[in-house]
């Protein structure tokens, strides 16, 4: 078998075989596959597709490449989340521990950024001391002991996925169903959980532009999950405009803070409510609307924080010390309705004051980021702040930030957060 | 601009600026843009092609990337002529002394291997001493005294087209209509040819698998040609079975000593003399069939044997010393008509026993390769010998070899070798 055949099979459109995928993937984690012939048989796939077959076999090449999580020694049900990730999605850090608060056990591996922001651990390593690396045994320690632990995918679980995930974050390769489909669940799958709820992000700021391939994605995970008898469900969320209000690192998890407290967006809160109900009604047999008084009761009792706050020292984190630079205030020259906000956008800005990664080998500057005063709907007058901009030493184009917000003079319609339900 | 950000728009099909381009182009010869994000670029570029306007821009980047060579210190006109490069395709080594024998200038630069085996230089370089790298200013004299020189495209003609051509080498992004035709017409257009005789391959063994993509190649680089006002003719000729019998580097070049000797093959001959017929008759403005006859006289009279002869003195080579190793008879276990030669199957045999490159850092065997002893159309019987194996310390798969070969038991109707001339 040579690499160069099995790159040009793809282009050519050709279905290709478990053992060529396995070549590649093994070849690429062994370091006998540069970077380079590994990204363009990602660009391959990424124009070509993969069928059904060829999904499934590359995420169990993923699983193969490294060690399984054995979380039986957890009591009850572990159910896992993840999100596909949109710009300001800092969902995890709230869902975590107000779920665990509920008595369900949360054993959660996060990622680092891909594609346009830093992911769930590169938003938690913004608090000060906050440790993110541990082991297999450890982590299960945590979970029995406290009942939540969010740590960084260890080397072992799916190593094949991280080399991947990193270089893909890198070469414009992000948006490809088979690739996000494969790479989620092979993590989902190798991390031991026994049923999984999955955040698709759908619009402009999110990975799957539009509700077509969402459901896709979501078809596409379900089959996966049915393959290893573990029950997928999927919630499609409208991502039109960031999440919240904070798009960063450690503004997202003073966002989270706030939210935990009973001072959270909206958007956030209804997110968390959702997707955490799906969770707890898995995990405690119980009807979705029990779960979700429940998770309701918890943030205004504060249970969710103190959870929060004890996950956070238990991992040698400092909760008064979260990394945030200086801002500058963004005024409006308009006036009227926000009919929209380019999300999109507004991550790529956030990105280039340092929140996320041009190059795999780049480090993530915590402190920069975007906050938004307004959210689509308000009414917003001119010379109103729209944002603050948290900068370190970047020049801030202030007009490119402008050009994100478009103003109507009527009150715009506004999507639903929470599009559907595939399960 | 951000790399990324480009290699998105590609991948979703959208038209790039020149800007864009040479931002990628640049970026990746000046080493900003890393080898990996240079590869997704090209592999969404081979999926999802490119304008005539990027094409023409592409091109325009890569030639802007170096210097270009002022011929006008030749005397006549001097015609360039290249190959898209086939199995077996050593025609310049056998066409350039040819034509100079007739008193037109040649001024060749080649490129290395791209794709399956080694190019026209890797095939040089297996006459001892040999030197193909020079300066401008020696490349001219040489021409100028001796009337023919074959040399390595210098570092700064289109530098940036030998860097991506080395990485399209070993990602399978080689098949790529825009690609090939910027790439071939930067190096011509920089090398300062009056006008471009191109040998355009196509079937089993050639970069074009049929004629509809040898036409639009041919097309795209008469486009080309238009923008900078340089008469571009395009053969398209059959590529169903290797040129000649001799795979390889080492043996390839006995072959063209063989052909400009009289006793080469017919096929490699009518090529010759049909590509150099068309250059003869633009540099003498004579007609086609003037020029042809002058160049089978010259065959005849070993004037361009003669030819090369002095070229290969005149660049430190010494003829009597060719690198060629041992070899093993392989004998049909078939009787029957050859109707078929899988000409890409013995490309990739070859490239295994040493003869191309699987990485870019490969160096390459000179004396390994497959010397057929049998073409498309002849009779063999068993245990005739079908081919010999000039290997060094690689297992050979005989199997495989024998694959290549369909037989039949009635003589096979053969493709004419010349399929049309564009112009």
């Amino acid at each position: 078998m040579n690499s160069i055949a099995i790159i040009t099979k793809k282009k050519n459109k050709e279905e290709i075989t478990r053992e060529e995928i396995a070549f590649m993937v093994n070849g690429y984690l062994e370091g006998e596959i540069p970077d380079y012939q590994m990204s363009a048989f990602l660009m391959a796939i990424v124009c070509n597709g993969m069928t059904e077959r060829e999904t499934i076999d590359l995420t169990d090449v993923m699983i193969q490449s490294g060690e399984t999580i054995d979380l039986s020694k957890i009591h009850g049900k572990v159910v896992d989340k993840h999100s596909t990730g949109g710009i300001g999605d800092k969902t995890t850090i709230v869902l975590a521990p107000l779920v665990a608060s509920c008595g369900v056990k949360v054993a959660k591996m996060s990622g680092r950024g891909l594609g346009i922001t830093g992911g769930t651990i590169d938003k938690l390593e913004s608090i000060s001391g906050f440790e993110v690396e541990s082991t297999k045994e450890k982590f299960v320690e945590q979970v029995n002991k406290i009942g939540v632990a969010i740590m960084s995918q260890t080397g072992n679980v799916a190593p094949a996925d991280k080399k991947i995930y990193a270089l893909r974050d890198v070469t414009g390769t992000t948006e490809s169903i088979p690739l996000i489909a494969s790479s989620i669940m092979s993590k989902k799958i190798a991390s031991g959980a026994d049923a999984i709820v999955l955040d698709v992000k759908v619009g402009n700021g999110a990975l799957m532009k539009n509700i077509e391939d969402a459901r896709a994605l979501a078809d596409r995970m379900i089959v996966i999950g049915k393959h290893y008898h573990k029950p997928v469900k999927c919630v499609l969320t409208n991502m039109e405009e960031p999440l919240g209000y904070a798009v960063g690192n450690g503004i997202e998890v003073m966002e989270c803070i706030d939210t935990l407290r009973g001072h959270g967006p909206t958007d956030l809160k209804e997110l968390v409510l959702t997707l955490g109900s799906l969770m707890v009604s898995i995990a405690k047999d119980c009807s979705k609307e029990q779960a979700y008084h429940e998770l309701e009761e918890n943030l205004k009792n504060e249970k969710g924080y103190n959870k929060l706050k004890e996950m956070i020292a238990y991992q040698n984190g400092n909760i008064e010390d979260i990394e945030v630079d200086s801002f500058i205030s963004i005024k409006s020259t308009n006036s009227g309705f926000i009919s929209h906000i380019n999300a999109d956008q507004i991550g790529e800005i956030v990105k280039k004051l340092g929140a996320g990664r041009m190059h795999k080998e780049d480090t993530i500057d915590h402190g920069v980021g975007i906050s938004l005063s307004v959210k689509v709907g308000d009414f917003v007058l001119e010379n109103e702040e729209l944002l603050k901009v948290y900068y370190d030493l970047q020049d801030v184009n202030i007009q490119e930030i402008l050009d994100c917000f478009t103003f109507s003079q009527d009150a715009p319609k506004k999507t639903p957060l929470i599009l559907e339900i595939v399960e």
